[in-house]
């Protein structure tokens, strides 16, 4: 009995659809909106805009935005506090994966109680969630789709995986206008977290045909659209295409989940408060590396997703061609740095691989990985 | 502003799948379960496994089995009068597009009131629907994940298009253990639906990247299994295929909605009484040749997704190994069968003409037709 699970948000993709913020948040029952985005953001314009939308159909509003990249812990608790005094009933992020991490660890701790550990790993929250409605600004999280919430247990110094069907929000809003005002540096350190997502459920031990589809055509796209779009950052067609990208790769690991780099990136993120995205770029192509002879008939066809010329190639030989595509793309988007650079210095290496073992995206990577494993891919990456 | 909405139900896929459908109805809310079938889905016996799954988890259960393939106004309104009178409080279809179309259309009624043609056309469904759960016995219609309920009007002799968000099951369980019952002649008619939502979908005006994967898919999977499942109804690889294909058209024209096939099959079958995807076989070629020029380098995708070897082929050519294409599998299967020696009489070729002109599904066909046009089609299809 081979039984797989699929769900999505509805989704509202397309320039402009911000404008579509104020009906959905309205439809899904919200009278007063606890909107959740970051200081950048803000800046930007986006919330005003949102504001104005939200305000427009009636709509009472209530800002947080007292959160860092890589959130923490006692940002969701203080979020919870606030939600909670100020009588919202609705939840709104418009950002990156941070604020919409924070927006649904806000929405479990406002309707469930308790500390954020308690729902670490997988199913652990019981009662139903306040409604949601994310608006991505970054291409890459994919948190606006997916069942995950990831937090920084700032005791441990790692990141907290909590995966629950109810973290799903009712609504994704991607409008590729809000990717204008990112800078080249997070347009690259995002996207590359896209196209890991792409490629660790693409080679996942839950990947369905549905996940698949969702995962080659992020790979594709963002093997055609990444370097454009961290050249030139008014490139609309490239920013679109991003944004389908991080939507699709989304919707992929959300159903097929993901792999040892993220179980290892968890780790990084949480003690040394880099971008998860270049710990991303350090990490993939070592974990591709052992990962190969799990499914080099998947590798292979990751490396014609990249473009590469496969035809005439075997089965190890093309397969070997998806690394060394992930290799050119990353230097091209200047994130090729060890995780040394990045300041991992090597005594952390042991306790953040057993760390590692215990990451809820572990379960699904195609090669079964020890701790030994684990370090020496960490080794290999610095 | 190019916006575009996507929205499919949770799906559980897979051999067995159906166990889940007790816990599924229990987790949206049942109590006591309204359960749509038919009398050969009865005698096949699933509905007395998918009422000891309901019973398992102390659900009440109420059955209702009094339609016909094609379903009509008049089955509809028994059904609501039936289920407002047992006081059931969730809908649960076990069956093909028909028992599916019926349990939606008992759901509108049930809850709105009024008159099924009250809701013909798009979004005028106002209130909430109860809760529902799909299980398709069949790999066509793509109803356990489509926003769709054709209904056939008894007076006006058509199918009216009922299309609406909230016709979106909450829940599709596909298990394709459900197919192995069906016979030959059904397998290869529902599988010809199946494959023009695919098609239909892709070269649709409303077509996105995220409806155009799921299109692709469908077709590709059609095209590898179709003729084996017909063949072979014990073939379990080849039905599990062709579930998944059936699921991934009907994701992809729940979204892109269809095209002038649609538009004209739902007149010929609320008048002749056919299985729908036999009059689809009839004229989707037709309906084929006549988009061709709107849309060539789709079609010339179509050809490559069926298998065939478009590498040195131009775009025109290419597109018109599609249609090639098409017409081989419809004879493989065996129903290259005109709409003639399905009973049409020529004379009620103008009345069908002005009729498909009023059908939602013809908005999105890529080239406009005006009703010579569509006269002219039925004409070719006879």
């Amino acid at each position: 009995m081979n039984i797989s699970k699929f769900v999505a948000p509805e989704i509202i993709f397309g320039q402009g659809s911000l404008s579509q913020i104020g009906e959905s948040a309205a439809r899904i029952g919200a009278s007063k909106v606890f909107l959740v985005s970051d200081e950048d953001v803000i800046s930007a314009g986006w919330v005003d805009k949102a504001l104005h939308y939200l305000h427009a159909v009636g709509l009472e509003t209530e800002i947080y935005s007292s959160l860092t990249s890589n959130p923490k812990d006692f940002e969701v608790l203080e979020g919870a506090r606030h939600y909670v005094a100020s009588g919202c009933d609705a939840i709104v992020a418009v950002g990156g994966g941070s604020p919409t991490d924070v927006a649904k660890a806000v929405a479990i701790l406002a309707s469930n109680g308790g500390e954020l550990r308690d729902y670490e790993g997988i199913n652990r929250i019981s009662r139903p969630l306040p409604p949601m409605v994310i608006a991505p600004s970054t291409a890459g999280a994919g948190s606006e789709v997916s069942p995950f919430a990831i937090i920084v247990d700032t005791e441990r110094k790692l990141k907290m995986s909590i995966i629950s069907k109810s973290l799903v929000p009712d609504i994704a809003i991607v409008d590729p206008e809000l990717l204008r005002t990112k800078d080249a540096k997070l347009a690259a350190a995002t996207g590359m977290d896209a196209l890991t997502h792409g490629i660790e459920s693409y080679v996942s031990l839950a990947a369905t045909p549905l996940t698949d589809i969702h995962a080659c055509k992020a790979i594709q796209l963002i093997a055609a659209n990444l370097r454009r779009a961290v050249a030139d950052r008014g490139d609309m067609e490239a920013n679109t295409n991003m944004a389908m990208a991080s939507l699709t790769a989304g919707i992929a690991f959300s159903n097929a989940i993901l792999g040892a780099t993220h179980a290892m990136t968890h780790q990084v993120d949480g003690l040394l408060d880099q971008h998860h995205g270049e710990a991303n770029a350090s990490i993939l192509p070592h974990v591709m590396e052992f990962n190969l002879s799990a499914c080099p008939e998947r590798f292979k066809h990751i490396a014609w997703s990249l473009g590469k010329d496969v035809r005439n190639t075997g089965q190890e030989e093309g397969a070997r061609l998806a690394i060394e595509g992930i290799r050119e793309l990353i230097a091209d988007i200047g994130l090729a740095k060890g995780l040394g650079a990045m300041g991992l210095r090597e005594e952390f290496i042991p306790l953040l691989s057993r760390n590692a073992l215990n990451d809820a995206c572990l379960v699904t990577n195609p090669r079964n990985a020890t701790v030994d494993d684990i370090e020496a891919i960490f080794r290999k990456a610095m």
